[in-house]
C-alpha cells in the first residue's frame, strides 16, 4: 500500500529514465529500489532527491561510505522510518557491515535513545563548557 | 532550570563518589558534566547509566570512538535532545572531529531527515530484496 | 493486526450508531474508515474524538479545507503515523489535491525535516527579533 | 521568548476570566501557569483545551491521579516538550511523587526509549499472539 | 520482514538458551516473543537487554506492574514503535488492564500529544515555579 | 549557546557573501537570521541549504506562500524544533497570518498530534480504500 501509484511505464518519461540510468551507473547494479519508483510520480522531485543523495552519499568524502550508511540508519531508526531502516541496513551490509558492527551500531543507537530520554526528563542545563560560541 | 536538584554535597554519598571517580579516571579529566550531577539525585540510576555508557562508549570496540560519537549525535539531533547534542558534539570535537567532518555529518543527518519524510509520506512498500529473514 | 477488537455488531450500541450516522451525514458518504470502527471499542472516546475532528476539520473556518488536510498530513508524516498519512492523503485527494500540489507538499515537508535537523544540530540561538512577547 | 503575546489585561475578557476562575477552583490554588496565559491569545482555544484537560485529568477515573501525571510525563519526555516535562513533573510532585518513584519512572521511560530503538532497528515482525483482532 | 535473521537453532547457543530459560522462568510461560528471537542474532546484546528489562520491569518496585506497562505503552506510542505498542498492550492486558483503563490510558496519551504540540507551537516560557534547582 | 561558532567576519568569504546577498535580495530585507549565520561555518552547506530553501519556499508555486509557511510550522512543531517554530511563525506573520489563522493552525496541529497517538495506540489497520497503488 502506498499513497501514490508509480506510472505503468516509468522509463517512458525521459527525465525518469535519466535518473534511473544514473542510479544504475552510480551503484553498478540494475536494481532500482521502490523509493525511486514511487518518487517517480513527480520527475522533478525524483531528480532533486537523487541529485542530493548522490552528492552526499556517493561522492568522495572525509567520512567512510560505511560510516555514512550507519549514520543514515541511526537517523532512520530514531524517526521510525521502517522503509529507510530496511534500505540503509541492506546498503550497509552491501558495504561490508559485519554482524558484530551491526550489533555495536544498535547498542549505540539504543543507548542514545535511552540517555536522550533521561536528559530530557531531567531538563539538564547545558554546561557552559559545551558552548562553541562563547568568548 | 531542571526537574531535580542535585544534592549539595554530591560526593558525600560513597556510591556517587565512586561513579564520579570512575568517570574522571576513564576520561582522564576532572570535569564532570551536568548530566552526571543531575543523575546523582538517584545513585542507583547514576550507577546503571554510567556502567552502560562506559561499556558501550569507552570499551574497545570494532567501531572507531569518533564514529561512535557521531552516531550518538545523529540520534540526539533526531530526538531533539539539546543537552545531548551539545555534550556529544563537544565529545566528538575532543576526539578529533574536524569542521569538515562536522559539516559532512550534518549533511547526512539532514538528508536522512528529509528522505525519511518522503518515504513516510509516500508509504513506500519495502522491497522484498531487503528482507534479511526470507528464504 | 490491532490492539483492540471492534465489537461484532457495532451499531447495536446507540452511542456508536449516533456517531456513525453523524460521520455519514457530515461526509455525505456511507464509508466509515477503520479509525472510527476501532475507536468504537470505547463509545465515550469515539464521541469525544469525533466531536473534536468535526469541530476542527468540518466546521466553516478561515483556512481552506484542502489546506487543513495538508497540515494534517504534515504532522502525520512527521509523527510517522502510517494510518494517518494514508487516511489524510486520501481525504486531500478527495478535496481536489492534484499530483502537482502533492509533490509540492512533499517538498516542503521534506525540506522542513531537513532544516529542523540542521537547526537542532547547530543549536542555533533564537533571534530576539522573533520573540512575540518582548517589549 | 514565545510566538504569541498574551494580552496585557487577560481577565478583562470574560471568557478568559471564566476559564481562569475554573482553573483556580479546580486546582484550589491561585497560581495560573504560563501555558494558560499564552493560550489566552485565543479564548476559544483556551476554553476547548482546558475543558479537555479538566475532563481527562481532573475528573474521577479508574487510574490514580499520580499515575495519570506520570503517563503525561512519559509522553512529554518522548516528544521532547520541555515546558510539559517541567509542568507535569511539578504536578506529579504536588500529588506525592517521591524521589524514588521519580527515579523508577525515569528508568522505565529510558528503557522504553532504548528498546523502541532496538525493535525498530531490527524491524521485528509482530507476533500473531499479540493481535487483538484475530479470530 | 526484518533486518536480521535469527539463527536456525537458537538454543544451540548456550548464552541464548540461558536467557530464554530465564525469560520463561521469570514470566512463567513458554512463550518467547519475537523481540528476543531477533535480538539473539547477537548474544551479548540479548543478554544485556534482557538483564535491564528484567531489572526494571520484573523486579519488586514502588510502581505497580500494570502502571509500568502503561508507561511503556505511552513511550512506545509516542515513538511510533508498532511492535512495542503491540507487545506491551498484550502485557498490560495480561496484567489485568480493563477496556475502561485502556480507554483512559489512550485519552491521556492523546491529550498529552495534543498539549505537547500547543506548548511547542507557542514556545511557552517555563514558569520559574517549576524549577527544582532554584534557591 | 551553539555547537559551532560563526567566523568573526562572515562576509569576508566570497561564497558566504554571495549567499547573504541573495537572501537579502530575495527577501527584500537586510535582516539575516541566525540560521544562516551559523550555517556559514561551512560555506558549501550554507550554499546548498539556501539553494533548496529558495527553490522550495521562494519560487512561484501552486501553493500559497502563507500556506507553505504554515506547513513548515506544522513539521517544525512536531519535530520539536524551537528555532524553526520561532522563525517560521515570524515568517508566517510577515506574510499576513492573522491571530485567528494562527489559532486555527494550532488547533489542527494539536488535533493531528492527538489522533496520531490514537491510531498508533490502536494499531488501526489501513483501509484498502486508501491504497493508491491497488488494482
Amino acid at each position: 500500500m502506498s499513497t501514490v501509484k508509480p506510472p505503468a511505464d516509468l522509463e517512458a518519461d525521459s527525465r525518469v529514465k535519466a535518473v534511473f540510468d544514473d542510479i544504475r551507473a552510480t551503484r553498478r547494479s540494475d536494481f532500482i529500489n521502490n523509493m525511486w519508483l514511487y518518487l517517480a510520480f513527480d520527475p522533478a522531485l525524483l531528480e532533486s532527491t537523487w541529485r542530493e543523495v548522490k552528492a552526499v552519499m556517493a561522492a568522495p568524502s572525509e567520512l567512510d561510505p560505511l560510516v555514512k550508511e550507519m549514520l543514515y540508519i541511526a537517523v532512520s531508526v530514531t524517526n521510525g522510518c521502517g522503509y529507510c531502516v530496511h534500505s540503509h541496513t541492506a546498503a550497509a551490509k552491501a558495504k561490508g557491515m559485519t554482524a558484530g558492527q551491526h550489533a555495536e551500531l544498535l547498542s549505540i543507537i539504543a543507548l542514545a535513545g535511552k540517555t536522550n530520554q533521561l536528559a530530557t526528563a531531567l531538563q539538564v542545563p547545558v554546561d557552559s563548557a559545551f558552548d562553541a560560541d562563547r568568548g
